[in-house]
């Protein structure tokens, strides 16, 4: 069944899919000029349709954050990286019953997780890889010091069931514009070096430094001896990454598309897509959003079905009934609210599930694996 | 199946029975001290099983605000107040599709959405209550005037397939703690009684005044005319309705569970429940939840997947694979972000389905309709 941004039941996340390929095919582009890889985040998108137009433009793996992620994605792609510590019998059970196809890495950062990884694996007979989480700055996890890093590397290779394949770091404290970020990068350059020459004196040089932000995406080069980006949001990017400057108003892939259901309080419009749709999460006094079409008119407030378009700025008057698509602040929390989105492209839309939403598990039925990337 | 809060896979949001049950019995008892109906509005919990908690203790009829909510409800209760224009071919086929059975009203604050759902309701056969949605001073919507409430109320009277059943408003203007109201409240029941006033002169008397708003809820009977309350929060409460006063923390039954999964960075603990769980709502610098049972100890940041408890005004350090129960800011956003939810009574918790959850369409098994509250 086809949908058209006319037709299809609002709110709903729309993508457009030329615009999401010409992203990944950028972000594929800058990575082999600089002899990086991309292993993009599926957070952002959660879908295995998306994932696959991924790695169909040349990204090397994906990188997943939950059981449920990488049980999904298990489905489209046999290397996943595991950015986040799996903590819990349960847990545990779900990432190792992944098909044994899957070169599977996890990222962690404490020796309790770490020998719960290993003894599952132990258990499981897989060698799974391990990456040493280090804080770069953002202060939210990963080991603090370089002494630290080497400590908890020599201890996964003192275990069976885990392989030590190298550190991962996530530059999240970078969130400037993207031409302020010179100073901050240049720090994240000398701390980078110094960790690897700490752990290439210890026997520990790590085969893979996965960084990469999407805000930092395009300056990563000047943080020499990365070998792989994880940038999620640069996929579809969202209201955030224009103010950043990592993406322009044409780089913008997905949208809401919500429908005009109130016009009574004069300088305003309320639309369908609130707080459920978009995620109430705020960019200071910039509000919630803003049209695709007219980035002009922002979403002043939100409840959770009601979006308010503020046309203080404007003559243009919406009827009711008519549509607009809405650019999210924060992309991947809209699309995590989606039960699916409707992708456009030449011709009509179809409506693609998004798999990796929610907890899980997951248990693909053969008709729904079949449908891939057309 | 049973789960316990030691079993259960997290993060997942968590129902105390007994304290929703309380909750809906004072919610009950107030109104009937008042002469009031409670009509609550579903969004909090999208559950049929809490629904029906509800339904048990003395609630009459729901609220909901989206097609998809009014299939599911439908199917626990044959009196829906739709809170919310339908707007668009799709929404007006699924509400009149609704059984024959279900008393159905809408609340509504133009002509365009009014004629459209007259035309619906006479192509069914059906006869659709209106309510004119009046707005109270939140401006979001409603008609901006007595004269435009008597206009529409008179277009009502005027169209075959819908009938003036009266009005709806929604004073989510009222925000302040419930002590400091006062002005508040004086200067809604004079706009109310002013409004009515005009209502009756003009033959469009109204049976139904749905006001009521979670915040204002315990001082409804300071706006006499008020006849229903839609209070939805109030089934579980949260860090909002706390700061509010009109929720203690005797009165919290729904929080999310948590694992620590990481302690790395020094002063904190970080917890798998992130803004995809938790949903980041910002409460002014205190943060994006607080613990259950350390009421002192906040979120103080949130990623999509990790919550940072702030630790510095504690000695208490958890454990990595330790537990907790975080109260969101707002929790009819947390919900709505759950699969299901664990519910604890006595004994062993069960998991509840959140059936109201998503845009449908619904299409309950009979096995699935079978189940109610024990």
């Amino acid at each position: 069944m086809t949908h058209t941004l006319a037709s299809v039941a609002t709110p709903v996340g729309v993508v457009d899919l030329a615009v999401a390929r010409q992203n990944a095919e950028r972000v594929v582009g800058y990575c082999r000029e600089h002899g990086l890889t991309w292993r993009p985040h599926v957070k952002t998108h959660k879908s295995r349709d998306v994932a696959a137009l991924q790695l169909a433009a040349g990204a090397r793996g994906l990188t997943v954050a939950t059981p449920h992620e990488a049980e999904v994605m298990a489905t489209v792609c046999d290397d996943l990286l595991l950015a986040y510590p799996p903590v819990g019998a349960d847990k545990l059970a779900r990432i190792m019953a992944l098909p044994g196809s899957v070169r599977l890495t996890v990222a962690l950062d404490s020796v309790p997780v770490l020998e719960g990884l290993a003894a599952a694996s132990r258990a499981e007979g897989r060698t799974t890889g391990v990456l040493v989480e280090v804080d770069a700055g953002l202060r939210r996890v990963g080991v603090q010091s370089a002494g630290e890093a080497v400590e908890l590397g020599q201890r996964v290779r003192e275990l069976g069931g885990v392989e030590y394949r190298g550190i991962m770091f996530y530059p999240g404290h970078i969130r400037g514009p993207i031409d302020d970020q010179d100073a901050d990068l240049a720090r994240l350059a000398d701390w980078l070096a110094a960790l690897r020459e700490s752990l290439e004196g210890q026997g520990l040089a790590p085969d893979v430094v996965s960084g990469g932000s999407t805000p930092t995406l395009w300056r990563t080069h000047e943080v020499p001896g990365v070998t792989e980006v994880r940038a999620g949001t640069a996929i579809f990017n969202d209201r955030e990454q224009i103010a950043v400057g990592s993406a322009a108003a044409g780089d913008l892939a997905y949208s809401v598309l919500a429908t005009v259901v109130s016009t009574a309080v004069p300088g305003q419009a309320v639309v369908d897509a609130g707080s459920k749709a978009l995620a109430k999460e705020e960019r200071g006094g910039e509000g919630f959003g803003s049209l695709l079409e007219r980035p002009g008119i922002r979403v002043r407030a939100l409840s959770e079905e009601h979006g308010i378009l503020d046309l203080s700025g404007t003559d243009w008057r919406p009827r009711i009934g008519e549509r607009v698509r809405i650019v999210p602040n924060h992309v991947c929390v809209s699309v995590n609210l989606q039960d699916h989105v409707l992708v456009v492209d030449d011709g009509d839309g179809r409506l693609w599930p998004l798999e990796g939403r929610g907890r899980g598990p997951f248990a693909p039925s053969p008709v729904a694996a079949a449908g891939a990337v057309p």
